[in-house]
């Protein structure tokens, strides 16, 4: 019996709309890396087990997606292991591979085996498909795609600016107004637990600051309390989530609160010494954000996140950050790293429910040549042949329908024009050329037609 | 301690010199895929396992890469199957996913299930990886890229014509001169086996045929006569091995000795329609091949194979031809298709030892702006950022290095151009543009630099 057919859940068939539309958008991303000096690089869908597995922590193993050995391999099955219900070290008798989880793991795998053939500072991007056995839901797929750029191998505020334009040039490029870029810095978030007595609890008080936006100052309060932050120290944090005004404004008043503060000065600084290589009239949406925590376990500098406008309720459409030593997990150590990624999915439900793709992205033919029986077709060939040598889109349909049938496949192509040659053009050596918009039809010498022809 | 990173067997790194190569080899595929109508689809890495097993044969049941279930569903391993020895049910119990292992039955898995949204005929292109746990050697990975083109529900020899004149297309845009595009058809090589009297023995036969290139003419008759075939049968077979002259003379002579076959003559018939889409001008290295048998098992109509240059010592770059009902599989009936297929991998092989990829594919940074310090490259940043905005790939170097290791990189990084800008330039308003190549020096305003100046 047939199979009703679909796909495991959490993945996506990409109909030739989408693929036109996640392609525009891969496109403008990648042009803007290679402006910016970064160089593409794509590493295996398949890693061994062992170079992601503790990489990403408890729950990283998790939602790994493990590929089963092959063959007789299977039979070294750990079935004690089974028995026992020690899942992982079964997993671990049946399983040498492993999906890629991420880009960045398999980055500083890749930087550490080809650390000979590559010139460093390296500037790699890299766009390609990572996969987690996350629980589905809108916006979240076990099958996505990331695009990342990474700079490793050297330190400098230059590069960091860098990021925050390149993030800028990729929305600008995609006429996408009203994103911000949301900074802050390890270091003053080190600094402001110094301030609060409680240097050693900065991941504590990073996570309930994080959720400022949702739960607001007096949540954020309660749950600091909860977590045995004294009155006194709760009340120093006051002042700090009332900064305003622009970048500089903002820092300039956090330095005033922090002044004894070492660690968070070290930061402000770096700050500042990023934004003297920003030009403030290119970058619009750029923000001070203390409450911006993310990444806390590997980034070790500057964070970067990007909120999409606010007429959309959605989560980041990227972030970024600088990180020490990913390499030293493959024993390579010193290699300081500056990465940012932009997440492809929620770019375009952002692109999509602001109604920024270029209509043009649903033209995926030019030219639909309509099908009068062999021998005119037969004879118009040469110039098709032309004609898409000349780089037009040409589909000629293969059938000798009803015109009816054809015209319809025609207005579902959304195909801007048609050209139509039967046996009176022939006799004439002409086409008619129509336009599907105006209803428009030309008569034209066939071998007068060319793509310039579609334009004027 | 530190892993000592490696990938598994079989799957490859690309670095950006490797990337630059094959993106090349795809772009030139994807654009004439366009210009004959074609529009991109991609399905997902994984499918379920119910979808892909049992379509390739026991080989391929074999050499698909299995997922292992996530999280608590390993529990429910068949410990019993494996006991016995039933790998199959026992890895039938851990896994419900497969990796993709081709793009032929992944297409015909989505056209059933998006049958509603498609308009038909519905010609689709696919770039994307497969996966086979096969054993590597020179050209065969475990992950690789196939480059897909079908249409589906449609008969024409329009299209057959199309699939040669898009093979050829490839090749030109490629600048590749030499590969062979071989024909044959099904229906000929049913009416040899009919002629030879052993009709029903179309496969043993079509394999020892397939085998003429290797162990040449008496090599063949001796499997043929090992499988049985009358002395009788083989000296008619000598003649048709004959055949010589271009296309259309070798279709002459073979309907003249069989004659007596309908099944031949139909598919003669055939080829002969096909043909008579396809200028003789425009395609210059068409044969008619007789041996040529591969994938008897699908195809039901024309069989494609490109042969690479005859310098190059590999098996074919390409190949396709006409199947029936593989729709069926999935419960839609009578929906005919027609497909070709790119291999990447042998491709970018051969080209590479052709010496035929541009070399302008080595320059992936357009210009490297040297790094006097922090004051310099602050000044320059807002003509950076315009250079950038004007297209040019600026790599800025990120330290104030000295001149020598910067210039270094700049070497190794194939930049064409390099601009100093230190204290005296600064002072002056103006650049120093390197031209690496010749050595010459240009010294130009600040903000008379553009893309121009480049070429100019």
């Amino acid at each position: 019996m047939a199979q009703k057919p679909s796909i495991p859940k959490g993945t996506r068939d990409f109909l030739p709309a989408d693929v036109a539309r996640r392609s525009y958008v891969t496109d403008v991303i990648k042009t803007q890396f290679e402006r910016y000096g970064f160089l593409p690089i794509e590493t295996p869908a398949m890693e061994k087990a062992s170079t992601l597995q503790g990489k990403y922590g408890e729950e990283g193993d998790r939602l790994m997606f493990n590929i089963l050995n092959s063959g007789e391999k299977v039979k070294k099955a750990d079935v004690t292991a089974l028995e026992e219900n020690k899942l992982g070290r079964f997993t671990a008798s049946v399983s040498e591979k492993a999906l890629r989880y991420d880009l960045t793991v398999p980055f500083a795998r890749f930087v550490v085996q080809h650390q000979n053939e590559l010139t460093f500072p390296f500037k790699r991007y890299q766009v390609q498909s990572v996969w987690r056995a996350d629980r589905p839901q809108r916006g979240r797929f076990q099958e996505f795609t990331q695009c990342d750029a990474d700079v490793i191998g050297a330190v400098s505020p230059l590069l960091e600016a860098e990021c925050i334009q390149l993030f800028d040039a990729v929305f600008h490029n995609l006429s996408l107004k009203g994103a911000t870029i949301r900074i802050n810095h390890r270091a003053i978030l080190a600094g402001i637990a110094e301030y609060l007595g409680a240097p050693e609890r900065i991941i504590d008080f990073t996570v309930a600051l994080d959720k400022l936006d949702k739960i607001g100052e007096n949540g954020v309060f309660e749950e600091l309390r909860q977590k045995e932050f004294d009155a006194d120290a709760l009340s120093k944090l006051t002042p700090l989530l009332q900064l305003s005004g622009d970048v500089q404004t903002q820092l300039d008043s956090l330095e005033k609160i922090l002044v004894a503060q070492p660690a968070a000065l070290k930061g402000i600084a770096h700050l500042r010494d990023v934004l003297r290589f920003v030009s403030p009239l290119q970058v619009s949406h750029l923000e001070f954000d203390l409450t911006l925590a993310r990444g806390l376990n590997y980034y070790t500098g500057i964070i970067f996140e990007i909120a999409p406008p606010k007429e959309i309720a959605m989560g980041s459409i990227g972030a970024g950050g600088r990180y020490d030593d990913l390499t030293a997990l493959f024993g390579l150590k010193d290699m300081h790293g500056l990465g940012i990624s932009f997440g492809l999915d929620r770019l375009c439900l952002v692109l999509e429910e602001l109604n920024l793709f270029p209509s043009t992205l649903q033209q995926s033919v030019d030219v639909v040549v309509l099908n009068f029986g062999n021998s005119c077709v037969e004879d118009l060939m040469p110039y098709v042949a032309k004609w898409r040598a000349d780089g037009l889109r040409v589909l000629v349909y293969p059938v000798n329908h009803k015109l009816k049938k054809q015209m319809q496949f025609a207005n579902q192509s959304n195909a801007p024009w048609t050209i139509s040659y039967g046996e009176e053009e022939q006799k004439q050596g002409v086409i008619l050329l129509k336009n599907m918009q105006s209803g428009v039809i030309k008569e034209l010498k066939k071998d007068a037609f060319n793509a310039t022809a579609l334009v004027s």
